[in-house]
């Protein structure tokens, strides 16, 4: 490709509106630009990477025996409605109707979709396992898009779902697409983990991310120092305290508190140790459970988390925050004076709490704390709960070593579904047995676009890009200095380019009027891997300059074996 | 590929709502499944011919040099607010609002997008021409989806957009494209057509239309027995018959006539003959003519057409006919008694009627009308222009030979957009004398899903699909007879399967446990070029059978040279 008959679009400023490196270095480096709120442009340098993302995608799905369709972007609502995520699905799913008035989305995901067209096509269990797969534009109507392409509205997907008539086969299809996922992470040159996660909104029941560490990534990965635990903030387990409750020490005394409605004005003020604090939050309660709200008691220096509160059987899901009016109404207090003793209500304490003695909380009493609360003595122990986040510091759950937290990218998502949405769509296979039973479904994600963002958070420099060589936009960049000057230099790098193309690696042609400092810079911040120089001087003396983007400096190489040298460097 | 490990998705019968051969095909062969109206998902053996298409459409555009993008689906409603597109595209833009009540559009074409693009990336005549084309999904809510892919409301199209400061700059370019286009088509093996077409809606000046012959064609395209002259029905000029009016010959007489409100009705109870007659239609005239109607005369066996009575200036545009309130309030009487004596409103009569004489025509009285009406005697002579649809027989615009209709399926248009986008959006770029220009535009469109169905119209017989080799979804099937029971038949076409995988052939092996005449049904309705069947008998001669999908007979092949004779065969 030469420049001047391509766009290269690159940007000697930094946007300001770009707050990480590689949305930064995407605009930069010409590789997207914004159309509307996540919604972005792909520019010929973005779609030569992207494509190569897709590719090595593409490659180890086939190997690992998945089979490619195509699903549409819009679809319509009743299959969603059968599923039951038309009401479960919050407002990230956009919603529209055709001319006609029909209610149809646009796909986030594809679950409902793909069992449709299962439950159509097969009908045998000897038609099983199998294992669809599609690349593919997903739209998620994001509250806050954000990070260029990381967090897009619009995005490109490869989204496969496989069908089984055993728990066994489902697994042995989930560890072939997590080694398949493990081989395209590593030959896109990412550094990854794959934690154990929550299968979320999406439902099932087993689950692992590909989290690619990166200081900008949204989401808290968990590492044990010691050995390989690694799960995602919303499903690492804080195990219990390893230690007794301490005795009761202080009596229980009513203190008046006008102006600590958050723990830390209670520690501020009072000179409370933290730890000895309790926070109560109050959520919605199933119907079945006969309350309105359950109390979830944590300690002050700890969060609760909410994937955790969720799954607790007396807890309403999707989980949903009591309303100060609901709370007064049942406490007749506000929700800064909440606490464990005579509470109307069920009540959850986090395992950490459960232990905790001579401890402060709100007194069901406006503006009123009770200082040091004994559980027994004061008020009779409640439930306990794994209900909170980890923190760094706490024991990891295989028992060895603490645990560490990095923020993580995540990439990829695979899901063991069971038979949620066979059995609300009814996709039944016939069994041997002339029974039909409902399809055990896997289903397994990957942010193709999500991933060139990624790539870039882990690879650049104050110069640019780095692309790692498997997906780099071009192989090659060949900078002739002067070239519109000398007939020497413009016939070398006529000929290399010609050579290049001849042997199949993809070069760009800087045969633009620039200075040879701006060529520099646009390779650079392109991040194209390989360079070659061509000046007056050096082949004065048989030779052109080689650069590595990775490496400092530059080397010589004679002009009749650079060809060789690129090739070698190459394959 | 093995079957057993596939979705093979085949049908035995035809599916009801499938009306043309392609239609019925797709779904037979298991290439694509309804989800909605106008809504396909690809089949695995779909989405292998739909990626070799793809892969020939990017191949030709990038040897034409040029260079892929790839832009949203989703499209924001101020870009097309400001090209106007906004207020004039009718119901097939699907408009939609996103959580933020946003306006947003599913684009049906990208010209806003690309506009937008390139008055932010492009400044100065030195980076033009350039020419960007993406590989798409689409959407227009077409009002009436049907055929299956060939007019469906989700599809994909390669659309490309070329930029320029002279129109002979767009002109080179258009020409390069309407080779590469050339190619594409020739390389798919389709037998196509292009013909010169209208701009239509999109706007612009100059176009042609690549038009697949096919008798499902929702097109007619007009050829000359004689020349190279090609348009489609919109454009094709409907020249001046080469005679002189004749002389009146009968007095003008009024006619009671109160069952004929048709020229059909006209015809049959007065015994006139078609071409004595004359059709009067009504249109909204434009506000400057002062007028609210337009009266447009064609003859009694010709058609309207509507896109050359739109491009009369005192026409307005977009066409809409008078009701029949509007007709009554001006004229008197209703639509079925109109004609061109005492009519209060400007007249437009095709070229064909300026040459009647004695005709008939309504009264503009209810239930009458007139008989023998001779122009200049009773009426003077209207504007005369080209206002109907040419009819097979009309002689050929370039004056050789005479014209010809026939079905065509529009798989390609390519348009000189000119400077309408580029004006209404402000995308100039700045010349070499330092004033600022409107960049003159052309766009280039192809229908890619179109093009599998186009071929399938072309390409195929009572059992089935027969593929070009170019787009086949798998080169070569091998059918094992009874291998189930053969450990010979077995071995010999696990190894034919392997060796052809090595050679890099796209093969299908039928393992399962079927009868051989599944298989060989199955084989030939997908329609795969070369089928080898290995059976025990032919082995016991060393050979095995095979058969051409286009050829009649089967041909014994010796097995040791059977993978020689698929190569040399394949490529």
């Amino acid at each position: 490709m030469r420049t001047s008959k391509y766009l290269l679009s690159t940007l000697k400023e930094t946007p300001a509106d770009a707050e990480v490196i590689s949305h930064q270095l995407m605009l930069r480096a010409g590789l997207i630009r914004k159309l509307a709120s996540g919604l972005y442009t792909w520019l010929p340098t973005g779609v030569r990477v992207l494509q190569k993302v897709e590719h090595i995608v593409r490659d180890e799905m086939n190997k690992a025996g998945a089979i490619e369709v195509l699903m549409p972007v819009v679809q319509p609502a009743d299959i969603w409605q059968e599923s039951g995520r038309w009401e479960q699905y919050g407002p990230e799913l956009l919603r529209l109707k055709d001319r006609g008035e029909r209610d149809f989305v646009l796909g986030p995901t594809h679950e409902e979709v793909i069992t449709d067209l299962l439950r159509n096509e097969v009908s045998s269990y000897k038609q099983l396992p199998i294992n669809l797969y599609q690349v593919q534009t997903k739209f998620r109507d994001e509250v806050r898009p954000r990070f260029g392409v990381m967090r897009s509205r619009e995005f490109i997907m490869k989204d496969a779902y496989s069908f089984h008539t055993s728990r066994e086969s489902l697994q042995e299809t989930y560890d072939d697409m997590y080694r398949a996922y493990s081989n395209i992470f590593t030959r896109i040159g990412l550094d990854f983990r794959a934690v154990q996660a929550d299968t979320g909104s999406i439902g099932g029941s087993y689950s692992h991310e590909f989290q690619v560490l990166a200081s900008s990534g949204e989401d808290d990965v968990i590492f044990s120092t010691e050995s390989d635990y690694a799960a995602n903030i919303e499903l690492a387990e804080a195990v219990a305290p390893n230690v007794t409750r301490p005795a009761p020490t202080k009596a229980m005394e009513l203190v008046d508190t006008p102006n600590a409605k958050t723990i830390a004005e209670l520690v501020e003020q009072f000179n409370l140790p933290i730890e000895k604090t309790v926070k109560t939050l109050m959520v919605k309660a199933t119907k079945e459970s006969g309350h309105k709200l359950v109390a979830l008691l944590v300690r002050g220096d700890h969060n609760l988390n909410e994937v955790k509160a969720e799954k607790i059987d007396i807890v309403a899901s999707p989980l949903e925050f009591a309303t100060e009016a609901e709370i007064r109404a049942i406490v007749g207090a506000g929700p800064g004076s909440l606490g464990p003793i005579n509470l109307p209500m069920p009540i959850v304490i986090d395992r950490s709490v459960a232990v905790m003695s001579d401890f402060g909380a709100g007194a069901n009493i406006d503006d009123k704390h009770y200082f040091n609360i004994n559980w027994e003595r004061d008020v009779a122990l409640p439930r306990v709960a794994d209900i909170r986040n980890v923190v760094e510091g706490d024991a990891s759950p295989d028992g060895k070593g603490v645990l560490q937290i990095k923020r993580g990218i995540e990439v990829g998502h695979i899901f063991q579904l069971g038979t949620k949405y066979s059995e609300a769509m009814k996709a039944t296979v016939q069994m041997e047995d002339g029974q039909n039973q409902a399809m055990a479904m896997g289903c397994y994600g990957i942010g193709v676009t999500r991933i060139v963002a990624a790539s870039i958070e882990q690879n650049n420099d104050e110069r640019g890009i780095i692309w790692p060589d498997a997906i780099a936009p071009f192989s090659v960049v060949i900078i002739p200095m002067n070239m519109h000057k000398s007939p020497r230099v413009q016939e070398v790098a006529e000929k290399l380019y010609a050579d290049l193309q001849a042997a199949g690696v993809e070069v760009l042609f800087d045969d633009r009027k620039e200075r040879p400092g701006v060529m520099f810079a646009d390779a650079e911040l392109i991040g194209i891997p390989h360079m070659v120089v061509i000046g007056e001087r050096n082949l004065d003396n048989g030779e052109v300059e080689y650069k590595y983007r990775k490496a400092a400096e530059k080397t010589m190489i004679k002009l009749d074996s650079i060809l060789d040298h690129l090739k070698s460097k190459i394959k």
